[in-house]
């Protein structure tokens, strides 16, 4: 934040532009979210708290309605109505502004830093790990969630390998998570979503770490789409399976993950590639961006707070 | 086939544009088939059948060398194989080349029509059908071996709709299947592959049924990386998975589908979309075209004999 404008750097364009995104607005920091400028739950979270804080700088008395409107932009990721929510009460509690938002972000950094203290221990020496989407630094600060047990490894002079899901139809696996892991100089691949199979049957995986859009009360997992297929696929092999997220992931407000709403995208997602056509004219695509994961797929909630049984969430990530 | 020039629909450019591939020679047989300007189990041993018959008719006494210039183009599909061979053994019994490719030609491609009047019967009046890569009519002349069955339905007046998996990296499922359904007048969409455990969670998707390039004699199927994937979710949500495939595909000498080799294609394929990189300088990208799926995932084995179980296979499949 500098002032009252938001910078992001703009994930659109990565890995091939650098560009940078300024929101002098809410409606701009709105557009960031809802278009992907910025986009992975924790880094949403933050961002909707820059927006906050922005809105109450130049917009007195307006923050129910910035609240309302930054909430309206993504109806998934629960990180996103939680920072809202908790810049609402600080603002309301005589924080400032500037100061409640930065807090906000350093506690998200702090809490998947500890993510990655939690996580680093369940990751071998030479460890084959497969991931999802782009769970690391730039879907949050500096650490990320799925990836930060992997830094953390690789800090600790561990060597592990990543099979970097490409994640259509973004590509956040290609272009984020092999971007970000090559940076950091974390050996990995970047696999066709089809292949992850291939390598966990062939016992070429030891073990599955995501990220998480929202986790409700009983554990049940919203992330991107085709998450539950790699849960389902691990469990076929025995191969555990590890969501990474901080308590403002998680929502107790909602019982099971079938009361998680899934957002539909464009299906120009789907159909474009790079300002390409894939398919023939005429032919339709859908494109929901989320999938469930059964709590009963998932081997441990990589939280700030350890590592977690599914039934120990609601007590453990009581409190931010 | 035109005298002894084997003509091909390129499909490298399906469904942007329309080019024609015309191979004088058996060199150039092999690159349309290992440069998969021809692909789909049952096309490429048409392919090979053909390009046998020209070896016959241009390189007299040359059969056997043409034959493992072929069978050298690509690893996994069995039809490539099993059609060269036909064709060493036809021509050698006295048949005329041209006679005996058109002859193994038509019986493909009426065994495929037969695995459509079988599998027709597994689809509902408007059933909600998930397909993966392609195996319609490009993959085979006129029927295909997966899309027969739900050809073989919408001209009984069935409405089935089908879920077709884009199929990364090359897109078959987005290039070839959305446009032969959509020709057919077939309702479809295109999904990413990552979405297809979503519709198979939310109970919207009523069977699956794919090719095969090999079946092993204990009923593993060999087929477009992702395949395995497909067939343990729809495990995890008791929804049929059939396999579709002739006398052609199966491989009893091979006891089990850890025995079939998969062939590892270009890095290319993935990290390059329509002339496009996907992702960061520096990255590789591992890139199985096949994955095998475990007899013990599959519902049954629409063949040209009926819809089999894996114990039938062996005796139900023992001529051609």
């Amino acid at each position: 934040m500098e002032g009252s404008e938001v910078h992001f750097i703009d994930q659109r364009y990565l890995p091939h532009e650098d560009k940078l995104y300024i929101a002098r607005t809410t409606e701009e920091v709105a557009y960031a979210i809802s278009d992907m400028v910025v986009r992975g739950a924790p880094a949403i979270g933050v961002a909707a708290a820059y927006g906050m804080a922005q809105a109450a700088m130049i917009n007195d008395g307006g923050l129910p309605e910035a609240g309302e409107q930054l909430k309206a932009t993504r109806p998934t990721a629960h990180d996103l109505f939680f920072a809202v929510d908790h810049m609402i009460t600080a603002i309301k509690d005589g924080q400032g502004p500037d100061a409640a938002s930065k807090d906000y972000a350093d506690s998200i950094t702090e809490r998947c830093e500890r993510i990655g203290i939690h996580g680093e221990q369940l990751v071998p020496y030479d460890g084959r790990i497969l991931t999802h989407c782009n769970a690391g630094a730039l879907a949050t600060v500096l650490w990320g969630t799925a990836l930060s047990p992997i830094y953390k490894a690789f800090e600790a002079g561990k060597d592990p390998f990543v099979y970097v899901d490409e994640t259509r139809p973004r590509l956040q696996g290609a272009r984020l998570t092999a971007y970000e892991l090559h940076d950091a100089g974390v050996r990995c691949s970047i696999i066709s979503d089809n292949a992850a199979g291939h390598y966990m049957l062939r016992g070429e995986v030891d073990l599955c770490i995501v990220g998480a859009d929202r986790i409700s009360r009983n554990g049940d997992v919203a992330n991107k789409i085709g998450t539950y297929e790699k849960a389902v696929v691990a469990r076929d092999n025995d191969i555990p399976f590890y969501v990474a997220a901080p308590t403002s992931t998680y929502d107790p407000s909602l019982a099971d993950g079938l009361a998680i709403p899934i957002e539909e995208r464009s299906q120009d997602e789907v159909l474009i590639v790079r300002g390409n056509p894939i398919g023939p004219k005429g032919v339709g695509a859908l494109n929901p961006a989320f999938d469930v994961t059964p709590a009963r797929l998932v081997t441990g909630y990589i939280t700030e707070h350890g590592v977690l049984a599914a039934d120990e969430l609601e007590s453990r990530l009581a409190d931010f």
